[in-house]
């Protein structure tokens, strides 16, 4: 039997920094971070043990590049990159491959749980003109992209099937089959596996070939 | 009066993932991320009033690519990176500059205050003794970095001053002069500049000249 572990929780908090409580900031760490990690740390052992399993993280283009407006967001998405770059440099010495499949906007309940700073909140009563006026525009261009640009669940689950599938998964997959260009300005060698080879030479280099 | 916010704090954590607990994991991420984020949130109003000023974070080439080992301290340090490339986007319209000086190993009390699981510890005895033999692989690695490649810190204060000089400070500095080969591979534009400039023009073109 081969184990599978799927990481797919997380919640978005969109708004201006100067109104985040550290409240608000820790749940979100707490979700998307250490319940993903949490996940993973309760699998390892059995993985390990049988040196066999895949890890298939739900990551998202906020944790490749940053966003305006969703700074605590982008930092728990890209602290998820962090360790699951960490975990694939040293499991891949365990016969366990792990994925990150890194979505787009995707038509699922994330907007409506999304915590957001509606344009009505009294809090932004604190903030200056400016930045209202940019965070407006934020919401608008936001309100575009997941009208326009949205994928289907089902687009998303083929690609876990993919990566599920493969016999040797790559570390990143792109929900939409293309790199989008703002990740392509940061990734030269998009699929992440390079790197982490890489890595692994660096440090385990008298265990490699 | 040119206001200058520099967030230095920062804490490793190094061991097995399969040992470590979450209060652990969240005292991480308190002080690497969290740290930053309030001391950054408690200047960013006088900045913006003022339409000018610099944010100076000391970021980490963990920050970057995974290590293994370090799966928690990497996904604070990349955090790091996912907020200040948030607020860059943002705060370009405020005149308010944000860089990252990106360091290696550094010759300061960071090995002495590191929370490491060390070798006699007995927490191993959990531990599967392949991972056990990669962990002594990765000390072992990581000793020899530090003793051949740690820099000063005065390196690492010129770099800071450079940034703090420089008319339009780059987004990501890195402290030796050379980007290294495995963030080389994940960065094609290493000073980030454009990958920010980029994405604030796609999100607020209608303010672009």
């Amino acid at each position: 039997m081969s184990l599978l572990t799927v990481c797919n929780a997380g919640v978005g908090l969109m708004g201006p920094l100067e109104l985040q409580s550290l409240d608000t900031m820790r749940q979100i760490l707490e979700v998307n971070l250490f319940g993903t990690i949490q996940t993973i740390q309760a699998f390892l052992p059995e993985m390990k043990a049988q040196g066999q399993g895949r890890i298939l993280v739900t990551g998202s283009t906020g944790g490749l590049h940053g966003l305006p407006f969703n700074e605590v967001y982008c930092a728990s998405k890209f602290a998820i990159e962090g360790a699951c770059e960490s975990l694939a440099v040293l499991l891949q010495h365990f016969n366990i491959h792990v994925s990150l499949i890194e979505c787009g906007p995707v038509n699922t309940d994330f907007l409506v749980n999304l915590q957001k700073v509606e344009l009505g909140d009294t809090s932004l009563e604190q903030l200056d003109t400016h930045t209202l006026g940019l965070y407006e525009k934020y919401l608008q261009h936001c309100d575009s992209v997941f009208q326009n640009a949205a994928q289907d669940t089902e687009d998303i689950v083929k690609v876990f099937l993919d990566a599920i599938q493969s016999p040797s998964p790559l570390f990143r997959y792109f929900t939409s089959g293309v790199v989008p260009p703002l990740t392509q300005l940061k990734i030269t060698q998009p699929d992440g596996s390079q790197c982490i080879r890489s890595m692994s030479k660096i440090i385990f280099s008298s265990e490699e070939k």
